[in-house]
Order: structure tokens, then sequence, then C-alpha cells
């Protein structure tokens, strides 16, 4: 077998226990962390809403503080994705592994 | 320096090459991957909505099928979130360390 | 005062009894409509997500079907945010002329 | 044929001269508005995530400026919505009704 693609576990044992030890762990439900990933989504949506794919293209350059914001949002649905996946009990290496095999099996390789 | 607690990069090679030899580039933009995201965090959304957090929590053995329809949806998430930061040229990995580092500056450990 | 440009009453209370009849209101909690909505609006990102807005202007031409489709889940998000806003006990009207009004402030007319 | 329930038009011809006078059509695309949308979606998200129903249906009392926030993202969601459907130009009246037709024959009401 290959190597998975995909290790969240890292990211998901400090995120644990940056929870744990501020008693967060109640809070941190499979809902309140969905709803909490649909609001870091939105504010990466408000970071693309008005703007084409060639102003994002050069968005680095033109706007540096934006860049950094974006990569912020991007950060925050990937650290609330995580922590859902781990509170959820669901092993993301192997579902990641498996949609990309499914994938590839619904997509097959053009022949040239 | 700590090693960064996250590593995207051998997914977003994979899904590269995928999208790269089924000539999917074009439509691989960050809006439109923004948008498919959206979508999945939607049937992810649905999974949800009508469970309560004790429901989630014995999914895995009380209906085996929806559980792995679970796995599989936070999985697209994953998927199509880092395909739009490799899209984006968003090194998740750097910005992911520097939120973690923001969270624990913002939210310091509770004095025992 | 003016009248409020949106009456969303007729159809909250034709959706209050819906769901009256059928026992759904230990289900319409605020957290599950909100979350029902989000798969909505998925599922409507998913009609855009690969179309150009070009496209998008030729659906009804080009795909009476799919455009039938964004129709109705178009009508869905509308659905779940008028009966949301009704299980809260806010007065869209009221929200809605507010925010017109914030919006006319905040944007004042172009001097000609 | 029964009274449609929803009437948005009058809002459609406010929210339709409004971005008129301030030249805003060129950015009321359907995708720049679905994006808009999404970012309302995660705002009303913010405000119920960590949020239980019953703190939910207290929250008029408890926290008043929390409320009217409520009733913004909710009028915001509206807005969007009311212009993402004129632009594409979805006569929502007929798709909301067409909506609840479809849901009383999928949902027949029980017998006593």
């Amino acid at each position: 077998m290959p190597t998975p693609p995909l290790d969240l576990s890292p990211l998901q044992a400090q995120l644990r226990a940056f929870a744990q030890v501020r008693n967060w762990q109640p809070h941190h439900t499979p809902r309140n962390l969905l709803l909490a990933l649909v609001g870091e989504v939105g504010e990466l949506a408000e970071i693309l809403q008005w703007r084409s794919d060639a102003e994002l293209a050069a968005l680095a350059q033109d706007n540096p503080a934006e860049w950094e914001h974006l990569g912020e949002e991007l950060a925050d649905v990937q650290i609330y994705l995580a922590r859902l996946a781990d509170v959820l009990g669901v092993d993301m290496a192997a579902a990641v592994a498996d949609k990309l095999d499914k994938n590839a099996r619904k997509y097959p390789e053009p022949q040239s």
C-alpha cells in the first residue's frame, strides 16, 4: 500500500491539546465546529467575492496585507476541518485516500 | 523552529497531477474551487442538520453507510481546500503554523 | 414611513402550518435550520461552480432542466431563511428595511 | 390559483435601483453575488456557532446588541438572495410556490 498522501494527526494532536488545556472540549462538538467552519468559509468567500481570478493571481504583489489575510482564512478552515474530523473520530488519511481511489475510478485517465 | 504540524504538499502534488492529466486546470480557478468547496461543506451540513451530537457520536455503530458518507464528505472538503490553496499559491504549512502561533498569543494558557 | 419592501409573513405562516401538521417543530430549531440552509446554499454553489457568468446567462435556453433546478435551489434557500427567521422570532420586514437604511447611509448616492 | 406566498419584487426593484445609481451592476454577477451570500451565511453561522438553541431563544433579552446583529445578518442573506435571483432572472414567487407544491406531494399530511 502506498503512503497515504495526507497526515493530519500532528495538527490534530496539537489542536486537541490546545483545546484541552483551555477547557474548550465541551464547546468543541461536531455541530459547533461545523458552524465555525462555515463561518471561516464565509470569511474566505468575502476575500474572493468581488475579485476576478486575475486579481487573485496578483494579490500577493498588489495587496500583501490581504494576501496574508487570505492565508489566515485558509488556515482557519483547515484548523476547524482537522478538529471536526478529530472530534467525529474520522480517520482523514484513510478517508482522503479512499476518495482519491474513488475519483481515479470515476474519472479514468484519458487515453492518448 | 519546530516541525510544522501539517504537510499538505504530498496531497497537493497528487491532486495537481490528477488535474493535469485530465486537462482540468482551466476549470481549477480559485473561485470555481471555492464554490466547489462550498458545495462539499453543504453536503457535510446535510449529514449533520437533523442529527444531535449524541446521534453523531453513535453514527459509526448505528449507520455504517452514513458514517462512510460522512468520511467521504470530510475528505471532499479537505481535497478542495488543499487544491484551492495550491492554485492560490498559499503555503498552508506556514499559514497554519502562523495561525496556531496567533491563537496561542490570543488565548494564553490559563494559570493553574 | 414607506411600505416595507418585503413581506415574508404569508410564506412564514404557510411554512409554520406545514411543519405543525407534520410534527416537525421539534426538528425546526435555529441551528438545525441554519445547517439546512447551508446545505441548500451548497446545492446552489454546485450549479454555479463550473459555469461562467456567460453560461449562467444562457442557462434557461441551453439547459431548461438545470434552469428549473436552479430555481428550486434558490427557493429552498428562501424557504429555510424564512423559516429560520420565523423560529428565531426576527421580524424580517423590519430587519431588511433597517439594513437598506444603513446601506443608504454607508454608500451615499454619487453626486453627478 | 392561490396568491403566491411570497413577493420579492418590491425589494428586488429597490436593490436594482440602488445598484444602478452606484454603478454596481458590473460587480453584481451571479457568482459574485453567490460568494457574497456565502459570506453573509458565514456571519450568521458565527452568531450561532457557540450558542445552544436555548441561548438563542433568550438572546433578545440577554444580549440586545447581538440580537440586532442577528437581524442584520439575516437581512443581509435575504438581500443577496433577492439580488441573486433578480440578476439570474429567476421568478422567486413562482419558484417558491412550485417548491411548496412539490414538498406537499413529497410529504403528505399524516392521516389522523
